[in-house]
């Protein structure tokens, strides 16, 4: 693990590194000495570790909770090059879709393959913050939404470290097996008008886990329309559950 | 109205009174004096209106917010006596469950004639507690799950005092129509395994409310499994549309 740069405002200090291929960042509190929890943060397709919506949430994990907060490019995101077979995928499924095919399916499928590299590469990256003084081996949480939730279920269901996850914008295709895994409380997050997940397929999946405490939030609005009220909500769900 | 008892303790004033036929209970800061927000809380069918989730809830909005709490017993429940041509209903009603009919139409069509008398009751205890100094004018909300939803419906739906609503435990059979008429911000709550209201009638009504601020909060467990945290849900949503 490399450490690239350091900044430190607003009472958050941020770290970028690479941990072999992988370019992440990590936030802690500024002056942070000794363990505590850490949300792992996935962020959505086409978005990248410093998307506007992952860094406000983090930011509010680690001013609110005290916590630390990770996330990291996925594969052709961010500061990863692209990746010719993930790209080779993406263009066909874009003429498939073009041709009248049902794009959810599709979506599913890829973000299954995606998942293949990035439950490991998530594994490690958990393995080395872990290892630094300032976030240790306390409590973990996963945060993740839309692409974070597809890949972010398959993470949560093989990684025994975490306790509990924030997830949603996402459907049972393709995640309904991996989610019956999962036994850590769960909020889930619905957008109603949701034009890229179909509704029934957001309720399935939240149908899916086998969580004993799990919560569903839903709002109006399509996919990208998640109200604030949602940044609040997981902060108090990961101190309730981590802190 | 008439007063009949006041009684004091943990900050919290309860007044018992009767407006006509009508037995209620007022809360209120202890010392209060002023205008301040209200929140008329509807309790469940065979509860009455001091019932302890009603209690529990109207002490939060009264001690967490400086809000004015009221309660009045539904038709045929706490303190008022039986009503012949309800109990009549009630009875065929368990006749036709016995003999196989489906629970929830009958449940929605009995609500359904209640809400006709109490709709116009609720109005005029609003009427009578806002004439308060320590109610006054302010902003209204209402609070109500499984009979209180029903009954809630169509009392939010004609009573424009009403600014926000908690409203869950119930379906679209019999209240979609009013539910259509409801421009409000509303939190609803549905119990994912509910055995009494089936979920898809649940989510058809949280999609048959206009308000363009809606909340679905779905959480696992029957009828009766309401988690506790949606009390204080509860609180934070009041305090947001109208503190």
């Amino acid at each position: 693990m490399r450490f690239t740069s350091e900044t430190s405002s607003d009472g958050v200090t941020e770290q970028l590194f690479t941990l072999g291929e992988i370019p992440g960042v990590l936030w802690t509190p500024q002056g942070a000495d000794g363990p505590r929890p850490l949300i792992v943060l996935g962020h959505g397709g086409g978005r990248h570790k410093r998307a506007p919506e992952v860094l406000v949430q983090a930011h509010r994990f680690v001013t609110v909770c005290g916590f630390a907060a990770v996330a990291v490019d996925v594969p052709g995101h961010g500061d990863r090059p692209t990746d010719p077979t993930y790209d080779r995928i993406a263009e066909e499924n874009r003429a498939r879709v073009a041709a009248g095919a049902e794009l959810a399916p599709l979506i599913a499928d890829f973000q299954a393959l995606v998942a293949r590299q990035t439950v490991p590469e998530w594994q490690a990256v958990l393995d080395a913050v872990q290892d630094l003084g300032t976030v240790g081996p306390g409590p973990v949480g996963y945060w993740g939404v839309s692409l974070g939730c597809g890949l972010g279920v398959p993470f949560v269901a093989a990684e025994p470290r975490i306790r509990a996850a924030v997830l949603g914008l996402g459907g049972a295709l393709g995640s309904a097996g991996a989610a019956a895994r999962i036994t850590v409380p769960v909020e889930f997050l619905v957008q109603w008008d949701d034009e890229r997940v179909p509704r029934d397929q957001c309720l399935r999946l939240f149908d899916a886990f086998a969580s004993a405490e799990k919560t569903l939030h839903a709002h109006p609005g399509e996919h990208g329309d998640l109200p604030e009220c949602e940044t609040d909500s997981a902060v108090r769900f990961f101190r309730r559950h981590l802190g």
